[in-house]
């Protein structure tokens, strides 16, 4: 599909919380954080989601002539239940008129609409898309689960994508996604909606709060992870070599690594954000896009490799001429 | 877009809430209820949302061959914050790695996802599409704000697209949507997210409740929504009595009668189920679409009209040979 990113943006909270501060707040050592989950540090917002995303895309928009035609919600955990946080972001931008709505796969929600948005330019259906992830993940820490509480952080990042022209080599040349529902209490956040509902006197304290199984996480995802490489590679012929970036989910330390350890990537190739920002749910994939672009870490006609794991357990990747 | 629904299906819970059954409860008369909202009964379910949907999508799957290779979830409040519905909607239907995720616009997320869909189909990337609409408002209804408590009630609709062969004329002939942030008050649960989340002590009981502005919604839908039509049959040389049956979303008795009253359209071709089963939250416009195909209002090759108002405020239209 003939698309291209137009405009990357990001935003990160000015407030830093150290892996010292946040060792008080659950009861562990600096050095157990930092050698659990590989983060020395994270960014806790004061400013809510929407407000978050609104920034992000600003600094997207920035290099962008006009107005975006679609505006995606492409986050974890939303501002409220109704409306959708599309609508909040259109607000806060100042746009009226907009057609908007929300992408929700938790983590993979920006590849998901990455791909959603690529289907709707090849088809003139919108012509310029404004994709936006932001997640304030501290607001749903639990404290008495150490592990998860130590990798959340808050960040918003943004694209717009649009039609690549002729004589560009842009484009998404491959997406794949699964979703394996054995998988679905691994990750969680309970409540909120119509189970276990905040009004519900079943609903306990940590059903409103983050809760994962990372160890379990780690062995049904490296397996599932490994095989969706492998099958893009032999699909378009390709070694981890002719990759110039591979841009993953930063779920954790471990995480990260693995593509390294076990995929084959060089390390230099392989996007690590995660010791300073965290696991930022939705917007760790398109933070981690920006920031190496902020860096010059990738040029147009690059190869970009992104893959990530989600709640679900959902795995997904997307294959991008730059 | 060359798409054809090929199959429809539905859930409604046994239980019946009857407007007298309903005045003890919201301190109003059965008169009041029926004369303000026109629903004379709903449904109210026991089993949750998951379950609902599952139980449409077996419904619409019946007469179909195989397994769908896509999972939507188009509804309006989720079982739970994570993961997205559409895992929870698979595991129920017993399968596993089929990609799923979530598309959110409130009220209008059918109609949504039925246009990514047909997107979708139209690029081969995906080639059999489960939606599933399921919706359990009466689990967020205030009975201190008796017109949208009166309003609520339970269902699940889900149907199947595919690609419509050379000699079949189906094919999904526009998609409209706009959204003006500017109404985002008028429909809201405030609750549940990251801004006023069940722990924060600034969160009311009131927030974790569905509130409406009837009136005003009328008011600001009433002109967008006529402005709409008028576009869409002007865009296609079609005048109201070219249409075959018009689906509305059901959001009160008043906006479905407004159609035949305002929009030109015969009383006999709009699809009218809010007296039986109220506002569905997602799930009413393919419950409509549902039940009238139970009953042979429209058959292959009719032109179906879709309109409908959610919270953000949007207006969304789709207009369809079947």
């Amino acid at each position: 599909m003939n698309i291209k990113i137009s405009g990357i943006g990001y935003y990160l909270p000015d407030t830093i919380e150290t892996a010292v501060e946040l060792s008080k707040k659950i009861n562990k050592s600096e050095e157990w954080i930092i050698s659990r989950t590989g983060v020395k540090e994270r960014r806790v917002s004061s400013i809510d989601v929407d407000e978050m995303g609104a920034l992000a895309a600003k600094d997207a928009l920035k290099d962008v002539e006009g107005k975006p035609d679609l505006i995606l919600n492409a986050s974890g955990v939303g501002k409220q239940v109704i409306p959708d946080t599309s609508v909040f972001f259109q607000k806060k931008l100042g746009y009226e008129g907009i057609p908007s709505f929300t992408i929700h796969a938790t983590c993979l929600s920006f590849l998901v609409a990455l791909n959603v948005a690529a289907n709707f330019i090849e088809q003139n259906t919108y012509k310029k898309i404004l994709i936006i992830s932001s997640d304030r993940g501290t607001r749903g820490r639990n404290y008495n689960e150490p592990e998860s509480a130590a990798l959340l952080g808050d960040a918003a990042a943004a694209i717009v994508v649009e039609k690549s022209r002729e004589d560009e080599q842009s484009k998404l040349l491959d997406f794949s996604m699964n979703t394996w529902p054995s998988g679905s209490s691994l990750t969680e956040v309970r409540g909120g909606g119509t189970n276990l509902h905040p009004h519900d006197e079943n609903t306990t304290f940590d059903d409103n709060l983050f809760s994962m199984n990372g160890p379990m996480i780690y062995k049904m995802a490296r397996k599932t992870v490994y095989e969706q490489i492998q099958k893009d590679l032999r699909n378009h012929s390709l070694s981890p070599k002719d990759i110039d970036l591979l841009i993953p989910h930063q779920a954790s330390g471990l995480a990260v690594k693995a593509y390294s350890k076990f995929g084959g990537f060089d390390k230099s190739k392989v996007v690590n954000i995660i010791s300073t920002t965290g696991n930022c749910v939705a917007a760790s994939i398109p933070l981690a896009l920006a920031l190496a672009y902020n860096q010059k870490q990738f040029k147009r006609g690059d190869l970009l490799y992104f893959v990530g794991t989600g709640a679900g357990l959902s795995v997904a990747s997307t294959l991008l001429r730059y």
